[in-house]
């Protein structure tokens, strides 16, 4: 996947109805202070099996909150945990650490190298267990506080504070306990413990015989290559397999897994009995999912539990979760019905029921209650830019709304299934934490509310709506107009664009701090316009996989009802309108310059796709299939062949470090252009990976900044 | 040396008192043409020992001119060729060959892998020599044409038609038979045959312990790394040996030279018995030669003749030149006086005595009469920007100028010395051909002359003219002005600058067909000014070596001189001027915005050197001695410490496959750039080396000139 990072998380926006006549215009300095942010509650959570819950204070005070009481009290300083971690030797704990509680009385968090348990009532902090200052990767369980990490390519454990080496692979082309198929399919790392912690699972990525992409490092003396392996799509990919270390024998097995060796392995669980593991197994077609069952204690395939096909793609993202009254029970999520929606298995693979239905797509699962009679989970049923909360009663299959505000509601149950944390954020309100009857719906309290930290900056109004697709689906823009709007005058536009998959820039939400760019965009005073085109996501699966072999063709087409909208607009000038991107937005914005050459008067692309041939395997393949099965699409949406076409000023920015869109897609489309005598502009941010970030970013949106007042 | 190529060596313009009212104004397409540049008489050459010369008169037909005859006969046909080669299978000559003359008779030449002479009278092709069609760097003796030449890393002899290896070195990092110390001191190749083909000697260099340098081919499916080694100031360099073959014994012995390592060995030189060979050795630090003899059969030290010293460097940029007469004389040139001169040596290290004498420089030695009584040269005694011919008595020492007309002559004697082949290029004159009485100076006849071929286009006037620096040194400069020049209005300007050592921009000749740029500038509308500073070349040591561990400084200073020049001129709009330049000329551009900031509004630099550390050993350490020795002069020199500097709006400009200033220092200075919050723009040409040639040549002036027109 592209990862969307900074530059589109940050990018969701104020809905106003309103303007708020302000003290003063926003200004280059706003960007770079976080006073713009919203008041968070940090490190809110449930206490234990309690109807408590608590969230730190500031920095140094962990507060109690009640379901009964209004009134938080001090639960603990920072200053008393301090006294209590004298003893093993910690002296630096400046700031309260992240810390989970394990009870209704004792919370655990690490800190350099040691695993602590700490007691509220006994004031005393226990050594769980000790690793090593270098691990990365780290992964304690819960049961017996066994650590798993990583030191370079290898695996380790720590037990009791000894140290072991899980695997001693010398040969840097096999990576073992991290992170494999590019963090595709939902993976997030590469160890796996059982539920009790008497095994370990881990993957190996062998990737020797994937083409290493060099990347140079300029800062060293003598500019040096840090090589990585990337697999192109259609090129040799990695080969993954999952092992199981079991720590009492000292002994490691793999999974018998059969099938071409670069199908991906994902979604990776333990049965609660620690007797299976399942693993959501694709082709490297990704066009057929069997959903298996491996053995632990041998290896040995046991059965595949059910299957899924599609003629695009199958995207599994979740792992199976696991009912515990009923350890035989477990809940899939797939969109195998057009929408992604729930489903109750048992472990012989029977489909006990579909959970859920509709024309929308459950976009979390906040989990049971103690009982396991009601499912939370989080949908996009009330309309697909909010997200609230349901309650699903497993016996009767009713389901009742929890969240009554419109917007992004994310919530957090309590583990007895009675009261909700629910923090909400909307085009209204900032940020608003309520505690919340779980069975009613009803609140019984706001734990704080930020309607606006914007208070002393005068902003652009803005405008959430739909406009109709070709094929009649709404698409959801938003429009930001100049923050000192004047009706009778005519204002130049930047269209912002992104348009990739697992993306959805127009939601019901408050900003974030990026986007904070946007509305100094519109205090200098330009339009600002986003469109969500067929191909993003949390629409259903027509919706998102329609541009399966053909990125960049109803992607442009969809951009342009947004275009056409503008201009019909009579404050928008249409003959100066800009359009930005990164990533596949860097992508899809060379490809309205260039395939709608006229439209934009000027275009800013950074780290853009070029060729879909020089993207990786897992996502370019979903969406393309190879280059030898789709010659076609990846003509048509290669932009080397459309380089001729350019009229107007582009810039293009690559990060010189990039290992997601590599540099070689943006210098070729630069080899290109000087070939055809075509004038393009270019910037690189040296050692920046695919987004900048940090410090540096304010120096980018200067870049484009200056761009457009040099050429729009 | 950072390589003067196409941008300067194409610079030198022509002066014009008065613009030609012309029929139309230079635009883009005369770029691309090569209708501007002046007629040539193509491969014209003395024949022999005669008193005749050949020239070709198209590319099909040899035409024989006479020193009595003022009609050229003519003496051969391609087609009269092609029947004679027919028999040693060559059917696919569809142009002349280039050929050189052997006697009055027959000359020699070589096509794809076969050495052939050709004889006039018998019309008949010999073949001499044949060799493999792979071989690089052929290099064939003119005694019993044997061969020399290399394939990849080895070096091959070809000795009637049959092949043997040389060297089989297997590792890469050992390079036979070709050019090493980065074509430094005059060096151009590794091959040197002894004077009658019997010995071999070729350089050996061992570069395995330099770090190589990454330069990523984008071209191929997966880039890929090309490393070249790259030794950088103060860094590891590599190491060089003589090696002497033996073609009938088949053995190789290495001179047994002394020494560090990482010395020079420069300017190899046979003895005409074959018996020895000189070699001028400089250690790293190159403030001391040595100019020693060795015995090519045993490989001993047999000692040294002399030593040359100085303070700042010593150059040696010619090997000896032997007396056929005398063969125990050599003529050294050398700038230990001052100046490059001439002097008389004996091989046992006399000196017999200084030739030539005077605040000028010798620039050629072109060779001498039969009797070697008298010696012709080429120096700047008339004028620094001026080269005439001289010939001098041997004997009497008198001395003669030969050429009369003002400009840059580049003569051929006759092998009698009777006659001289005149080439004039001046500011006069584009290019013109004259017939010359050697012992006169008189002229015979102008074989040919093109004033000018510039009739059909309106050109901006040039004037020639000095400047005095602060220490009182005349700088010479060329300021061109606006085609349609209107001295009631102002205009803008380009401040062409090189600077840097081994260069020399104003000169009295005739515009090349790159320079057509400045006129194009000149037809839209644009001043264009070049200065030569201290440190530029053919002015003498103190001028040049000035510069020595200060780069940068005095170089910036004189500029500054110019740039008061125009600022005091009533048609140059002072406000709106912009510095221009490459490589030397790139680093002294980012010098002139950042120690001088505020003067030009606008800069554009193509392959600027940033830090000297990242500059090359031979020439880097020339100027700056190494980064451990002068910290103070490489951090004044260092660009990265100005960034902060910069004030108006500046392109930078590199090749991605840069081998010569490599892409880490422009790289290097946009990150400081992004760190310091200064905005700068780029542009990189994907695949070119440090510069850009060929037809691509045309988007680099458009790019450079789309930037005047954006921002000037």
């Amino acid at each position: 996947m592209i990862r969307i990072s900074t530059f589109i998380l940050l990018l969701l926006f104020v809905f106003s109805g309103h303007s708020y006549a302000q003290t003063r215009k926003m200004d280059w300095a706003d960007l770079a202070t976080p006073s713009l942010s919203a008041k968070s509650l940090r490190n809110l959570q449930w206490m234990g099996t309690s109807d408590f819950f608590t969230y730190n204070a500031d920095g140094k005070t962990i507060l109690k909150g009640s379901v009964k009481s209004a009134q938080p009290d001090t639960l603990l300083k920072l200053q008393q945990l301090n006294e209590a971690v004298k003893l093993l030797q910690i002296t630096d704990l400046k700031l309260l650490p992240s810390y989970k509680w394990v009870d209704n009385d004792q919370f655990t968090f690490t800190h350099k190298g040691k695993a602590i348990k700490y007691s509220i009532s006994k004031r005393t902090a226990q050594l769980l267990n000790s690793f090593s200052t270098d691990a990365a990767n780290v992964d304690i369980e819960d049961s017996q506080y066994r650590v798993a990490f990583t030191r370079d390519n290898n695996l380790f454990v720590s037990i009791d504070g000894k140290e072991k080496a899980v695997t001693q692979d010398t040969d840097k082309g096999i990576v073992n306990g991290q992170s494999v198929h590019r963090n595709e399919f939902g993976i997030k790392g590469g160890i796996f413990w059982s539920p009790k912690g008497n095994l370990l699972a881990f993957y190996r990525m062998d990737e020797r015989m994937v083409a290493e992409y060099p990347i140079v490092d300029i800062t060293q003396r003598i500019a040096k290559v840090d090589a990585i392996r990337y697999p192109m799509a259609g090129e040799t990919s990695h080969q993954v397999t999952l092992g199981v270390y079991n720590p009492t024998k000292g002994t490691t097995l793999f999974l018998k897994t059969a099938g071409p060796d670069d199908h991906y392995l994902t979604n990776i669980c333990w049965d609660p009995s620690e007797k299976f593991i399942y693993i959501a197994e694709l082709n490297r077609g990704q066009n057929q999912m069997k959903y298996n069952k491996y053995n632990a204690e041998t290896g040995e395939f046991v059965k595949t539990l059910f299957e899924e096909a599609s003629p695009q793609y199958v995207e599994p993202l979740n792992p199976a979760l696991f009912l515990k009254t009923k350890p035989n029970q477990f809940i899939w999520q797939s969109q195998r019905d057009g929408y992604t929606h729930l489903y109750l298995y048992d472990t012989e693979g029977n489909l006990i029921k579909q959970l859920t239905k509709g024309n929308w797509v459950v976009t979390n699962v906040n989990g049971f209650d103690q009982t396991e009679r009601k499912l939370f989970y989080t949908s996009t049923a009330v309309s697909p830019i909010q997200r609230h909360l349901y309650v699903l009663d497993m016996k009767s299959g009713t389901t009742t709304c929890l969240t009554q505000l419109h917007g992004t509601h994310a919530a957090q149950i309590s583990t007895n299934g009675r009261f909700i944390l629910d923090m909400l954020s909307s085009t209204d309100i900032a940020k608003r934490y309520d505690l919340i009857d779980a069975t009613s719906g009803k609140l019984i309290r706001t734990l704080q509310e930020d309607i606006n930290p914007w208070k002393n900056i005068q902003r652009g109004e803005i405008t959430v709506g739909t406009l109709k697709s070709k094929d009649g689906s709404d698409l959801y823009y938003r429009l930001t107009k100049p923050a000192d709007f004047d009706p009778t005058k005519k204002y130049p536009v930047i269209f912002y664009v992104y348009g990739g998959p697992h993306s959805q820039l127009v939601t019901d939400t408050w900003m974030g701090g990026g986007n904070a760019w946007f509305q100094l965009l519109a205090a200098k005073g330009y339009v600002v316009f986003t469109l969500d085109n067929h191909g993003t996501s949390d629409r259903g699966f027509a919706f998102e996989s329609i541009i399966h072999r053909n990125l960049g063709t109803i992607e442009v087409d969809d951009q342009m009802v947004g275009v056409n909208y503008l201009k019909s607009l009579p404050f928008v000038d249409a003959d100066r309108m800009a359009v930005d991107g990164w990533s596949y937005g860097g992508f899809m914005t060379l490809s309205l310059m260039l395939k709608q050459p006229g439209v934009f008067k000027v275009a800013t692309a950074g780290g853009p796709v070029i060729d879909w041939k020089y993207y990786e395997v897992m996502y370019g393949e979903r969406y393309m299939d190879t280059p030898q099965e789709n010659p076609e699409g990846y003509k048509n949406a290669n932009l080397l062949n459309y380089a001729q076409n350019l009229k107007g000023r582009m810039l293009i920015i690559h990060g010189t470090s990039d290992n997601t869109v590599v540099w070689q897609n943006s210098l070729l489309f630069l080899k290109k252009c000087v070939e055809k005598g075509v004038q393009v502009d270019y910037y690189v941010y040296p050692g920046h990976e695919h987004n900048v970030v940090g410090p540096d970013r304010i120096h980018l949106y200067k870049k484009l900044f200056q761009y457009y007042e040099d050429h729009l």
